[in-house]
């Protein structure tokens, strides 16, 4: 799967992942009353204003980015309608030829993880049938739980050519509290940066693996170390934009082939109609805004490169 | 929410909770044929089958513990359907007047901890209404991205009376890969469980704080540091049973007044009819043999104490 990653980014000239986080907040009025209208202030209701949003902003960005990362969490809070337009909106992206990032930041203990693997990479065995519950291409996973946490979702990617992406060093303010813990002189997050090279190495396709990992934009020196440490991990770099980092401090992330790094952003991409940056495109445009957005974004990142 | 588990136990005189973690394997073969003749072998007739067995394991469970931990990996597997049955699930117990830990081991940078917080203890606005996503009680939090991942749990769980546990010291083998790196001579766990006691601190209900911990029963030694360590804080034990732990490996993790654990067992409850010990129920009166697995691990728990 990272290869095919690898060719969309290639072709689309942007290591950029738009971020599919729709809060409430950041859909147009318009498209919150249609659906309320139909449905009322119901789950049913904000789950169908977010799969409206979520159809144009994919049409819009299709062909100008290679991967979308819808935030589970945001639909999960919808209930099962959330989690329902979840899986329209996988299905849709993927119909799209968009790679798929499920950010379920999922992991538990064996037996555990399996079920998770089979939910978001794999599919479930019913008596005589397969069934594959929610199908990205990738996800998102927590390592707190050390290898055998891991191994069903690596077991997972080699059966059916998926990836990963491990959290080693995350992008929020308290992140270093437990991940930059010094051991023997160096953080816990380089003693999981270890592990991802060997989780990584048995999934390698060319030069880099399907096992990647998380690394935030806000600390761009220990991200430049950090792909020192996983030459042939891929990268997915969060916190550009709404969260403060710019292109400058990305370069460090990708490797001297131009490659090994995938930047996210989700407000600065969804959000840009409620941005001034892109107050001209009004909230009718919304998703002409996100797709400029992204070109900006692709200009800033690459002539930093 | 800690005080009401606390009365629970008291009532009951168990501090155990059944995991209702049901896969397809520990379901007797009468209740999955029912389920696919009337719903086929697709995700709906296997989580037709699901509900079907919980049911009947919490009818059977209901009188004799206080709390039930459905593990939401087992329901997310089977997709929306699943996920219906594992908020139908939730319901029915707490109708049961069991309390529900949630285990869904979430965690995120903090804008999506608040939708995880929302989704699993809170509600949510949409319009001029109100709507509770999955509604359990308690649910289960994943540590590593500090305290801003973990303070929109805390706020919830202050405004709407819910609690968490934050995974500390888990049961698997490879748990200490990164739990237990050591830091000026103090591994790993102990640094999470000092900010387990800051997180909870605002948060207390007598003796003990809204904010607990998960310690496995693999090792009891660090069960008593952690113990001595945490003293308001919960400890929801997981281990015990078919992970391999018994009641005199558990002693150590209750303090002085008899509280302050509450011991899981899954499979060792809902798969007992399975196991030699309690073949004799035979796969029809299933519910019965969980029922006895939960009276046995009551005595073995009580007299070790």
């Amino acid at each position: 799967m990272i290869g095919k990653l690898i060719i969309k980014i290639r072709k689309c000239d942007a290591p950029i992942v738009a971020g599919l986080d729709p809060n409430l907040s950041l859909i147009p009025e318009k498209i919150l009353d249609n659906a309320f209208s139909g449905f009322g202030e119901t789950p049913k209701g904000a789950a169908e204003a977010v799969w409206e949003f979520n159809r144009a902003i994919i049409e819009a960005l299709a062909d100008v980015i290679p991967a979308v990362k819808p935030q589970i969490a945001m639909y999960e809070q919808l209930g099962l309608d959330g989690l329902e337009v979840f899986r329209r909106t996988v299905n849709y992206c993927r119909k799209k030829e968009l790679i798929v990032i499920g950010d379920v930041k999922r992991g538990d203990i064996g037996s555990t993880s399996e079920a998770y693997a089979r939910a978001h990479l794999g599919s479930v065995e019913i008596g005589s049938s397969s069934f594959v519950p929610f199908g990205e291409d990738f996800a998102t996973v927590n390592p707190w739980f050390g290898t055998d946490g891991i191994k069903p979702f690596t077991d997972v990617c080699a059966k059916e050519d998926k990836g990963i992406f491990v959290l080693v060093k995350t992008s929020n303010p308290s992140g270093g509290e437990f991940q930059d813990l010094l051991v023997d002189g160096r953080p816990v997050y380089e003693y999981v940066a270890e592990k991802v090279n060997e989780w990584g190495a048995a999934l390698m396709e060319g030069d880099y693996s399907n096992v990647g990992c998380v690394v935030g934009a806000t600390y761009p020196e220990v991200g430049e170390r950090l792909r020192a440490l996983m030459p042939h991990a891929f990268i997915l770099v969060p916190g550009y934009g709404a969260q403060g980092a710019k292109g400058s401090d990305i370069k460090g992330y990708f490797n001297k082939d131009g490659l090994g790094a995938i930047v996210n952003s989700s407000r600065g991409i969804i959000g840009a109609w409620k941005s001034d940056r892109y107050a001209s495109f009004g909230p009718k445009r919304f998703d002409e805004a996100a797709r400029q957005a992204c070109l900006d974004m692709k200009e800033d990142i690459n002539s930093n490169k």
